[in-house]
């Protein structure tokens, strides 16, 4: 996604950034009781002219817990509000009677509540200047350290990381630098390998072109069309007119770089349906239909239709997405990068830390051709924070693909997820586990268990519990 | 060494804190030659707001190398003129052609030449804010990047990580948090668990004392009864006189608290001829005769004696170490911790990252009675630096005593050595290796081999050179 970013180098911060990670609602239940706890925290764990401390919060849920030596499963927040995060991981509450495990939920610095300077947290380069993975390893590793030695009984309980996304490979990384803190790591559809020249830049769209092609006759092509028919008509006033009120949009488009806006929210919507590709209903990151690819596809059968007719369609797939439940007046191409402060914490971490190479080719994808330009990314970052992201930084701490004399992390991946292309898929060591799930979008196992899951998450996941049940099983056998 | 920070808290800065690490000379000559270069380095690898660099400096002899895949040792440097530590680690240079390796020395970031801020760099704590272990080890992994990417036929080339003391922690904790950077490391005489409570406080001060015990009848007697003899005279004018002739002090003593510094330094000297009591004439702190605790303690021999008799044998004794060439007109109790940026930076280190709790009690050691006062120390790095230490960040950090996890490394330590204590001397797993040199002073084993070597530090380097070949042999195995 970090494409959008260079064709529209003159719009605002927010809509030029890619946000694959990006959630939007808040809205399902909490899957049990939790209470919500605070924890001071160094804002700098690192230096120390910086000596102030923030709140932390945390979720904990022990009514499953057995004192003494139950586990504790915790998960590693990430980029954004911690409850959401909690109501959108249903493996931990279904698995925790059987681990007799006691569940925590630990926020993110810089997102949701655990805002280090308060309202003035993202106003300049000098107060988004902890906002780094390493601080919220150390967030998390104080954490658990303080409560193991604060809860009576739990000071032998072994823990396991979990997360998904970027939260997997904070997992992962938990593990891999916090070895003494944590027995094993779950690491999600975590992207780890998506830096530098790990992995090629092209392979994350050409899996989102893969799916829709997969998804039905005439799809991806109808999509891969759809660019020129929205530059020929956005090239007249009439056609920008058209385009708007076809796509009905909130605020119509009157330029040429508007419309650019408009692909761009397209090639997102696409994106994100990758992601959300789930086997039932389902209200991720948008209340949708199981299997929505398929839906969306059905509008777009025909790719050889004229642009109007083709754009028409492209219109009933995307509606399908932003309006499923048919409550949306209009649809608006800057909504999905304005709402919470998550989005501006994850849009400044892209800036940094987590530059994560893209491309497109339009040949082996269905998007338009846009090459990966470091240079120009740097440029835009320094231009909307006064900051320039580091590209090598993030392998010279986390080891980039040598990594093996690292232990118990299981990196699970779906094949229909876009980010398992910077994934780990095969397995490096004995304890270094790859997990496949062919029919798996983003982080599929971490949900509840669902009547419709396929066969190969419900694999996934019992060979995740074993794995878990080993690690339990050896970090006991130590004491 | 803290307790003269308790003792003295109206002393200004230099005076005042532990320097146990500290070196004072570089006169060895350079053991072959070398060249000397610079890298620039992020002064702040944790954060993007302050985006300035700096140039580290590292030294590097490729004379021994096998390009290709001959392996590299790299000198974790600690707090001071890497010089002085390329020609102090004489173990390297013995083995570098045995190994085919090559030499890399690199600086530690605010020692030596490698300053971030230049002059600056000590001027406040805004300045010494980069000064922790994280971005020196940061640093290390960088170089070593950087190495291996730009030297051609250095890029298979197995690194191994080797310190002594400080230098010694960091080599382990590179090992630990880069694995991917360094396939093993020797870490001689480093405390690693010298922090919060992981060893009794007052073993250091212990082992001080037997060394003194063993090494003549009635010599750690005498200094025991050194301190009220000091104390009796430095009640009166006539007495502070007496003292500071008979001690040949430069500036005379004049009240009860330079009797402390008196006293502070008297200690420090007891502490020092520990870490060097080597079995050769060696120059490492101070030109020396081989065991020079023997030496001083043959003017130590009755504890028995009327003060001033007995103070006059104690100054024999620490003339000795101060001035065995002869050449000091006065002695300067102030002299040990004024002279290098070096003591300055480590002052500061001590006071936030590297807080080392040490303590007496006047029974099982032969110093005065002090305990270990956490806040008190708190206070004085406050009044000093304007920071606060944090007493257990390390551990966080690096784990304390659950390190099991970690493979490949060797902690080396010297029964004599009052750094022992905080030493890892028993094996922790097949490859966290403790090999225990009973008649070693501080990391004899890196220093050059001598004919007086005894048998137990030929030993214990035969077996780090023979594990260190299996690092090697199985890194290219895994090519």
């Amino acid at each position: 996604m970090l494409r959008l970013l260079l064709l529209l180098p003159l719009l605002g911060a927010a809509g030029t950034l890619p946000t694959p990670f990006r959630r939007r609602r808040s809205a399902s239940p909490p899957p049990g009781p939790y209470a919500t706890r605070y924890l001071s925290q160094q804002i700098d764990h690192f230096g120390f002219d910086e000596n102030h401390t923030f709140q932390q919060r945390y979720l904990i849920a022990d009514q499953y817990w057995k004192k003494g030596n139950g586990p504790i499963l915790f998960y590693t927040g990430n980029e954004g509000d911690i409850e959401w995060f909690c109501n959108n991981t249903g493996f931990m509450w279904d698995v925790a009677e059987e681990l007799n495990a006691m569940l925590v939920f630990a926020e993110h610095r810089y997102y949701g509540e655990s805002l280090p300077f308060g309202n003035e947290s993202f106003s300049d380069s000098k107060h988004l200047n902890y906002l780094t993975s390493e601080q919220a390893l150390a967030d998390f590793a104080v954490l658990v350290e303080y409560l193991k030695a604060t809860i009576a009984g739990a000071q032998r309980s072994p823990v396991i990381a979990i997360g998904g996304s970027y939260g997997g490979m904070l997992a992962a990384w938990f593990r891999m630098k916090y070895p003494h803190v944590v027995v094993g790591a779950l690491a999600a559809s975590a992207p780890i390998w998506q830096f530098g020249d790990l992995v090629p830049c092209g392979t994350f769209f050409s899996i989102v072109t893969n799916d829709f092609k997969k998804s039905g006759v005439g799809c991806s092509e109808s999509i891969r069309n759809s660019w020129n028919a929205i530059y020929r008509l956005s090239s007249t006033d009439a056609g920008l007119q058209w385009l708007s009120s076809t796509f009905h949009l909130c605020s119509p488009l009157k330029t040429l770089q508007d419309a650019a806006v408009l692909k761009n929210w397209l090639s997102e919507t696409w994106v994100n349906l990758a992601m959300v590709n789930y086997p039932y209903k389902a209200d991720f990151l948008q209340p949708l239909p199981a299997w929505p690819i398929q839906e969306v596809c059905k509008f777009l059968k025909d790719p050889s239709l004229s642009d109007k007719l083709l754009l028409q369609n492209v219109f009933q797939a995307v509606n399908l997405y932003y309006n499923y439940t048919g409550e949306a007046s209009c649809l608006d191409v800057s909504q999905t990068a304005t709402k919470s402060l998550g989005e501006i914490g994850w849009f400044y971490q892209a800036c940094t830390e987590m530059v994560m190479p893209l491309c497109t080719d339009g040949v082996h994808d269905m998007f338009e051709p846009q090459k990966w330009d470091f240079d120009a990314f740097s440029e835009e970052c320094y231009r909307m924070w006064g900051v320039r992201p580091r590209l090598s930084w993030i392998l010279s701490m986390y080891g980039g693909k040598n990594i093996s004399s690292h232990s118990n992390i299981i990196f699970s991946n779906g094949d229909l997820d876009p980010w398992s292309a910077g994934g780990v898929t095969q397995n490096i060591t004995n304890s270094l586990v790859a997990v496949v799930i062919p029919d798996g979008a983003h982080h599929l196992d971490l949900r509840s268990r669902n009547p419709l899951d396929p066969k190969s998450v419900q694999q996934a996941r019992a060979m995740e519990i074993s794995l878990m049940k080993e690690w339990i099983k050896k970090a006991r056998h130590s004491h």
